[in-house]
């Protein structure tokens, strides 16, 4: 008897429930038909995540890479939006738990809820050193970073001196390289004539990675070009330092300290801990080690996708964690639901390798498609290019890239906002002589 | 012996103190010439108030109608910016006291705090009814509108009936009046589609107000017509109600309860605590009664304007607190200064009417200018060129204008982002059977 979960009554529809709403999930919700499908997401929007560390700069603000999950799916009557936490995926009733919501049953199930950073055994790290990975760590990230401009400022407009305005980059893989070149770029070029008092020789930017070299992925030709590209620009790179102490005032290499209050962790991946409730073989990363139809063991209506799944590619190592990866994963079994196929009907997965970009700065890139190498401004057009493409919908292809050029040429300041701290009532004291204050400041006094 | 304060030795450059970069602030600190200038505020950033009300309905987003000072003050070398609270003003040593960098001291002051809304004696009633003055404000009520749409979408989804959901404004001058507007034609047109479980007829918006009619600043006429269109639009107007109770589930008008975990408090003017610290008259809302020449009484270089000031005009009642009348009042005391004009030498402010503006939802407003008054569509693009222009520099226009356009016709999305809440850590049950479970979600189960 064939003991395999099938699909719900024919008389009724199926229900197929989608956990996350980033690129596996959205794709495979917009490509699912005649099924009812609940796509659950903690936050309301999906973010386009390969520019994210922009917002984190505040080069752009949250709401030009980001998209209510609802309008997106608008004309899609068939998919129903839930804004919640999952909390636990129960494969014996078929039901997920959700944090502030009713359980959802399922036919079918498609987590995709993604990674998060690392911090490799010492997550008190992270008090002193976030990440970024969703929209609320990039605004976090950019509040920090203007601050710590505006008490630089204040500091030397005070004293005429300034500590050295040091920001630490943990991870050279693609998300620490493209913060690293954007913190400079921005820095000295968009924030620079707004603080005159200022010395920007005294902005360094720090980029560590533990490895022997930056951008590990891509071949090590365009990972040198890349690193020169980094250092012409300014940026200083420390390879083989894996990093063993965070504090709230620096990090330590071994024995080398580096002193600074702005330190941004960008390595390590550690798949979301929802995944732990399947029960199934996890990798050191957490990450789901899937079957060629990108299912776990055991259930062929529960697949895992995107970076929260271990599929091992054509070569034999796994997939990479990024975008291409997840949109054709979620393709792909959005095609078996289709088409109700059955295990031994289906095709393995394969993903043909369709490249990897990764930026330096607003001119520079490098990318790596198949044997194809490009680096320089040439491998930056075509970064745009395709990112632009891989926009969902014609209609936000069209007004994206408008407005992306736009804020290219303006540096758009309408990102760099800070909002007031709690304000302190003020005290009736026109009566009181002052004390302790600055000689400096009085100069002007009766 | 002239015992007024002169301004410094003539060798060194006289420094001016403004306090406060909003309308008035900023259009001084624009003005001021041949003079050190110190510009303090808060935040980093000057914000077009008359659309604030946009942010907090998610209409447009924050880095839309808001531009950080340094970038705005870049090619005037004598303003240097401050990011602080100013704690007082010291009118003997000529100090104001900050509340984290050193005191600055001044030759002449400029104080252009703003005004909050007042809650009548009631100041608890904050924390039920916040209101709408700064960037914060907007961004807090935006987020408690989505969440309020999300909860309702839910609970429709999981039990099929909904709490009516209820938006209560408290107040009918032109916040509350745009408010009301605003969040009734988002509420329908941009949000309806994407909640199709929500029965948009159970929106309710409701606009309070204590006196007799709504816009009492404008001819009663117009405050008829603005009435008419409300209503028309479908938003509940109750007049000569005046809030006698806040909840956080509603609030009292006289004996008339409406339940509501959403209102808003758009009444009451009370000008910055700040002024306190001057010890001179000031009237119940807190505003500075100020001379023909808008300072203090007895200080001939200490000046106060905008919202903050109580300044007469040629009918004898008070200068209302808007845009217009603060940008006319920054560049007569910056002349002031410029000219070096003693008390004796000075013509007395004299603003000249420009007109009010009211918007009601997209393509509606109310205008007032002198005796000319016009409603309905015409009046919005008079509203729409006017304030436009009324933006800073040509450069800002162009690129607003532009931006504005293609917000109007697209609604803008990617104003309405929702970040997560906390997570909570999943727990590992996938053996336990579900508990407390609704039936109707049960229907999949195995």
């Amino acid at each position: 008897m064939d003991t395999s979960p099938r699909l719900a009554h024919p008389v009724t529809r199926r229900r197929v429930v989608i956990i996350g709403g980033g690129f596996g999930g959205m794709t495979a919700a917009r490509c699912l038909r005649d099924v009812d499908v609940i796509l659950v997401d903690r936050t309301n929007h999906h973010v386009f995540q390969p520019l994210l560390y922009q917002v984190a700069t505040a080069a752009l603000s949250p709401g030009d890479i980001a998209w209510p999950l609802r309008t997106l799916f608008r004309s899609q009557p068939n998919v129903r939006v839930v804004m919640d936490d999952v909390i636990s995926i129960d494969r014996t009733t078929r039901v997920v738990r959700l944090r502030d919501s009713a359980p959802i049953g399922f036919d079918a199930l498609i987590a995709a809820p993604g990674s998060r950073h690392a911090y490799f055994g010492h997550d008190e790290w992270e008090a002193y050193a976030p990440g970024l990975k969703t929209m609320a760590d990039a605004i976090h990230l950019r509040e920090r970073m203007l601050r710590a401009f505006e008490v630089a400022e204040r500091q030397r407009a005070e004293t005429g001196a300034q500590d050295r305005l040091t920001f630490v980059i943990v991870g050279g893989g693609p998300t620490g390289v493209e913060l690293a070149g954007s913190l400079l770029e921005i820095g000295r070029k968009a924030m620079g004539p707004d603080y005159p008092n200022l010395r920007l020789d005294d902005l360094s930017i720090v980029l560590v990675e533990a490895g022997s070299r930056i951008l590990p992925g891509f071949d090590p030709v365009l990972s040198a070009r890349a690193l020169a590209a980094l250092e012409r620009m300014g940026v200083t790179v420390k390879l083989n330092k894996p990093v063993t102490a965070v504090r709230i005032d620096g990090v330590m290499l071994g024995d080398e300290w580096i002193a600074s209050t702005n330190v941004i962790w960008a390595a390590g991946t550690k798949a979301s801990p929802l995944l732990n409730t399947l029960g199934v073989d996890q990798d050191p990363c957490g990450r789901v080690t899937v079957q060629p139809d990108l299912t776990i063991p055991g259930d062929p209506w529960i697949f895992v996708i995107g970076d929260a799944a271990r599929c091992i590619g054509k070569d034999g190592t796994p997939l990479p964690g990024i975008a291409p990866v997840a949109m054709r994963e979620g393709r792909y079994v959005a095609h078996l639901i289709n088409q109700e196929l059955a295990p031994e009907q289906r095709v393995p997965f394969a993903y043909r390798d369709r490249g990897m970009l990764a930026t330096i700065g607003r001119a520079q890139a490098i990318a790596q498609i198949g044997p194809f190498h490009a680096s320089g401004p040439v491998a930056w057009a075509l970064w745009s290019i395709v990112h632009v493409f891989f926009l969902i919908g014609l209609r936000n292809r069209v007004r994206v890239m408008f407005e992306w050029t736009w804020y290219y040429l303006t540096f758009k300041p309408g990102a760099r906002l800070l909002c007031e701290q709690p304000a302190v009532p003020p005290t009736s004291n026109h009566a009181s002589a002052p004390t302790g204050v600055d000689r400096k400041s009085l100069r002007r006094a009766a």
